[in-house]
C-alpha cells in the first residue's frame, strides 16, 4: 500500500459519503420553505395556497393548486435529521441524568385518550386539541400535554404516592411559529411529584431539578420566577374581583411576560368586565418583583394583611425560599406577582425558568421560558369517583426550546458532535476482499466495537479513507492481500494519519487502547 | 441513635412506599380487566357494553351503560408503569448499542402523515389507518409504521444514500389480542439501509444485525428465515399463476406460519380463484425449508430452471449465505420456501427471526416472529416526482414481543431490575432536621450521587430505613442532632447493615468507594 496522504484533499469522487446534511435543512431553517412563509394567522392549514408551489423548496413537489401530490409534513410538524437527533441525545441525558438523581420512575401512557378524558381540563385551549375522525369505536383525542394522563393514570390505578417522569410529544393545533420553535407537534419532558407530604419539600425539589438541569446544559443565566395561586388570588380578592373572573383574570396576568401593562389592563376592562379602579389596584401589584425582603414587605401590605388567602401563599413562599437555600438553589429565584402560568389547574406555588442572557431565535428575540410548573391539587380528584384527590406539583421542560439553544451553543462552540459514533473503518486496499473485509467487521463487532465498512465489492481506497476522514471515525484497520497473507492489519489514526501494523490477534485489544488514549 | 435492626422487618407501617406495584397491574395481567375479555372480533370497539361495567376491575369505573364517566385506556392501547419502562430501557439500551455498533444515525418523523403519504402503501390493510378528524386543515392519518415515513423522508430531502434508525410508536386499527402482545398502539423499532451498493452486502448486514441483537438479549434459541420474492414470483410463475395474482397469492402464502396448508390452498382456490393443479404445484415448494443445500437443489429443479426470477434470488440468497460466514452469522439461517411477508413493496430478500424454543405466552402459545423485514427497492421512487427510486433494504423489531419475553426471564431469573437508580438515601433521626436533610442531598447530588430524602419534616426513623431496603437502595446517609455537631455523617450498608461513621467532607468519596466496590 502506497502513501496516498497528499492525494486525500484533492479527492473529489465520494462514493461513499451519506448525505447527513440534507435532513438537516429543516424547515425553519429554510426561508423559501413553506412554513416559514405563513403567518400566525394562517389557521386554515389549507397547503394547497401561499408559497407552497414555489419551486425550489425541497418541501413542496409536484400537486398543489395543481391537484398533484405535495410531498411535505403536516403542517406545524417535522422531520428532525441525524445531527439534530445527536443534539437531542445529548439533551435529553442530561435531563434524563438529573431525574434518576432524584429517584425518579418513569411512565408511558398512549398519544391518544378517550375524548371526555381531556374534556374540561384545558379553558379556552380546548378548541386547540386534535381529535381522531370517528371510525365507529371510541372517541378520541391526540393528548393536549402529559400532565392531564398523568392525573388520569394516577386515578385509574389508584396510586397513592408516586414521583415520575415522561418525555413524549404532544400535540396541539395551534398556529405554528416554527422559527421559535413553536410546533403542533412537539416534546414534553414531564417529572412530576404526586402524594400527600409537608409543605414545600417536593415544591422545593422540583426548583432544585430546574436549576440542575439548566446549570448542567450550561446555556448560560438563567432566572427562575416563582409566585403563587393563593396570592393572586389575594390580590384578585382584596382588590375587589369578583370569585368568578378569578381564573380569566389570572389568564389575562398570564400575558404580562409578552405584552405591555397597558394591553393587559385593556383585556381586563374591556373583554373581561373589570372596573378601571379594580384594575389598576391588580396593577400595582402584578408589577413588583424582587427576593425574600419584597415576600417580607408584602405580606406586611396594608390590604393583603387581612387576605388569608394571600398569607398563605406568601407562608408557602418564605418557606420554599428557605428550603432552596439548604438545597443550594436559591440564588437563581426571583419573587414575580405578575407570573401567572395559563392552566387553569394550578392551585398553590407556580414557577417558571427563563434564559436571561444571550440566547436569542436569531432576529425573533429572546427565547424566554423553558420550564414552568406548579402545584395542582385538585386534578386527580377529577378522575376519582368518589372525588378522592391526591396532591400534585410537577414541572415540564420546554425541551424543543433547549434543543435549538443547545444546538445553536454546539455549533457556535464548533463543538464536535457526531450523528454516528462508529469507532473503526474497515479498509480493503484491493479487489475482491469483500469477504475479508466482512470477516473482519464480523470479528470487531463480536468483541463490541463499533466498526463500518464499504457496501461495494471493490471500493477505491481513496474514497474509504476519506469517508473515514469526512465522518471523523477515529481509526481505520486496513488489510490488503499482503496484510491477509501475512496474518496483520494496518491500524490508521485517521488524525494524525499514522500507521502501525499489528497482528490480526492483537486487533481487537490495539483498537481499545487507542480508543482509550483519544 | 439507637439500634433497630430487629424491629425493621416488625415495621407495618410504611409511610413513604411509593406504589410502584400498582401500575404494573397493566390490562393483560389484568383477567378480570376490560381487554382481556374482549373476542378478537369486537371490532367496534364500543366500551359500553361487554366487561366495561363489571365492577373490580381497576380499569372501569362509572359510565358505561349508565353513561357515567369511563376511566380507562382506549382500546387497544394501555400504560406502562415504572417497572416495564425499566425492562424496557434495558431492552433498548441492547438494542441502541447494536445499531450504533453499525454506524446508524438516528432520525424522527411525525406521528401522523398527510393521508396522501399512506394510501396505496398497505393493500387490504389500509382499512386499519388511523385518520384524523377533518378540523379544517389538511387531511392527516397516524403512521401505519415507520417504513412508508423513511421512504417519504428520502425522497423528499433528496438523499442518496442513509444508514438510520428510527425507534417510535405506529397505530393500526386492528383486533387487539393483548394477551400475545398485540396492541393498537405499539413500538416498532426500524434500522435501514438506503442506497446504490453491491448485491447483498447491505442485506447481509441486516441479517447480521438481527443475529446480534438476539444473541445479545439472550432470549434462547432462533431462526433466521430468509427467503426473496424473486424466488416466490418465479414459483408462482412457473407454476402457472397469472402476473396480476402474484400479490395475492403471495399474502396467502404468507399465511403458511398460522396456518395449515390445507387452509391457505382454500384461501388460493376458493377466494383468490387459482386452480387447484397451480395451488397444488405450489404447495410442492412453499412447504421446503432448509439450508445452502436446499438452494442448490431447487436452483437446478426442473421447473425452476428456466425461470431467470427464480435464477435470480438463488444467486442472491447463496451470496447472502456466504457473506453471513463471513460476518459470523450463518449458523441461525434457515432457507424457507414458505416465507412470503405480508407487505407488497418486497421486492428482494425477505427474511424473519423466530425463538424457537421455550417462550411462550403461557397458554397462548409461542412467541413466533420477534423481527422482519427485507429489500424494497421501489418504495422511494413512488414518492419522488420523477420516479427516481433509491433501493432500500431493513428490518423492523417486534419490540413489544421482546419487551415481554425479556420481562417474564428477568422476573424468572430473579433478576434485581429495579424502576430507580437511586444510590443513597439520606435518613435523618430526629425531629426538626429538614433542612439538615436537604443540605445534605444538595451536597450529594452536587457531587452527581443519586439521592433522596423523605417528603416529610420529621419522618420515622425506622419508616425511612424500611424505605431504603424495599426500594433496594445500597446506601443510608444517616445523621441526628449529634452527628451534625460532630460534623459526621453515617454510612449505612443497606443489605449488611454495616455502619461506620465518617467526617462530613468525606462523604462524597466514601460513597463513592463504597458504590463502586458494591
Amino acid at each position: 500500500m502506497e502513501k496516498m496522504d497528499n492525494q486525500l484533499s484533492d479527492l473529489v469522487n465520494k462514493e461513499l459519503k451519506v448525505d447527513v446534511a440534507a435532513p438537516n435543512k429543516s424547515p425553519e431553517n429554510d426561508k423559501a420553505g413553506n412554513h416559514s412563509k405563513r403567518t400566525e394567522n394562517d389557521k386554515d392549514g389549507n397547503h394547497s395556497k401561499g408559497s407552497q408551489n414555489e419551486k425550489g423548496g425541497s418541501q413542496s413537489k409536484g400537486k398543489g393548486k395543481s391537484g398533484k401530490f405535495v410531498l411535505k409534513t403536516p403542517k406545524g410538524t417535522r422531520d428532525y435529521g441525524p445531527m439534530e437527533m445527536a443534539y437531542r441525545r445529548e439533551v435529553f441525558n442530561v435531563i434524563y441524568s438529573v431525574f434518576h438523581m432524584h429517584g425518579a420512575v418513569q411512565i408511558e401512557t398512549p398519544v391518544f385518550e378517550l375524548k371526555d378524558v381531556l374534556t374540561g381540563k384545558y379553558g379556552e385551549d380546548s378548541k386547540l386539541i386534535y381529535d381522531l375522525e370517528d371510525q365507529g369505536g371510541e372517541i378520541l383525542s391526540l393528548r393536549y400535554d402529559l400532565t392531564v394522563p398523568f392525573a388520569r393514570y394516577v386515578a385509574m390505578n389508584k396510586i397513592d404516592n408516586i414521583k415520575r417522569y415522561h418525555v413524549a410529544r404532544v400535540y396541539r393545533r395551534d398556529s405554528p411559529a416554527m422559527t421559535r420553535g413553536r410546533y403542533r407537534e412537539f416534546y414534553q419532558c414531564d417529572f412530576d411529584i404526586a402524594g400527600q407530604f409537608d409543605a414545600m419539600i417536593p415544591d422545593a425539589e422540583c426548583v432544585q431539578l430546574v436549576h440542575q438541569v439548566l446549570s448542567k446544559l450550561g446555556l448560560g443565566e438563567f432566572t427562575i420566577k416563582i409566585n403563587h395561586r393563593k396570592i393572586l388570588d389575594g390580590v384578585f380578592g382584596s382588590c375587589g374581583v369578583p370569585s368568578e373572573k378569578f381564573r380569566p383574570i389570572c389568564s389575562a396576568v398570564d400575558k404580562l411576560d409578552k405584552s405591555p401593562w397597558e394591553e393587559v389592563r385593556k383585556e381586563m376592562v374591556d373583554e373581561k368586565g373589570l372596573d378601571e379602579e379594580v384594575a389598576d389596584k391588580i396593577g400595582n401589584y402584578v408589577k413588583l418583583s424582587g427576593r425574600e425582603e419584597l415576600l417580607e414587605t408584602l405580606a406586611n401590605d396594608e390590604l393583603l394583611k387581612s387576605s388569608p388567602s394571600a398569607q398563605a401563599g406568601f407562608a408557602d413562599l418564605k418557606l420554599l425560599f428557605q428550603y432552596c437555600k439548604s438545597l443550594g438553589c436559591a440564588e437563581h429565584l426571583v419573587f414575580d406577582m405578575g407570573l401567572a402560568r395559563g392552566l387553569d389547574y394550578y392551585t398553590g406555588v407556580i414557577y417558571e425558568a427563563v434564559l436571561t442572557a444571550g440566547q436569542n431565535f436569531g432576529e425573533e428575540g429572546p427565547v424566554g421560558s423553558v420550564a414552568g410548573g406548579g402545584r395542582y391539587d385538585g386534578l386527580v380528584g377529577m378522575f376519582d369517583p368518589k372525588k378522592k384527590t391526591v396532591p400534585c406539583v410537577g414541572l415540564s421542560f420546554g425541551i424543543e426550546r433547549l434543543f435549538t439553544i443547545y444546538e445553536q451553543k454546539m455549533r457556535a462552540e464548533s463543538n464536535k458532535v457526531r450523528a454516528t459514533q462508529t469507532e473503526v473503518f474497515v479498509v480493503t486496499a484491493c479487489k475482491g476482499m469483500v469477504h475479508e473485509r466482512l470477516k473482519l467487521l464480523g470479528l470487531l463487532h463480536e468483541a463490541g466495537i463499533k466498526a463500518e465498512g464499504s457496501y461495494k465489492n471493490n471500493p477505491k481506497i481513496l474514497n474509504q479513507l476519506q469517508y473515514a476522514e469526512d465522518n471523523k471515525i477515529p481509526l481505520v484497520a486496513l488489510i490488503g492481500e499482503s496484510e491477509v497473507e501475512a496474518g496483520v492489519v494496518k491500524i490508521r489514526d485517521t488524525v494524525t494519519r499514522e500507521e502501525t501494523t499489528i497482528k490480526r490477534e492483537e486487533l481487537v485489544e490495539t483498537v481499545r487502547q487507542k480508543l482509550g488514549g483519544l
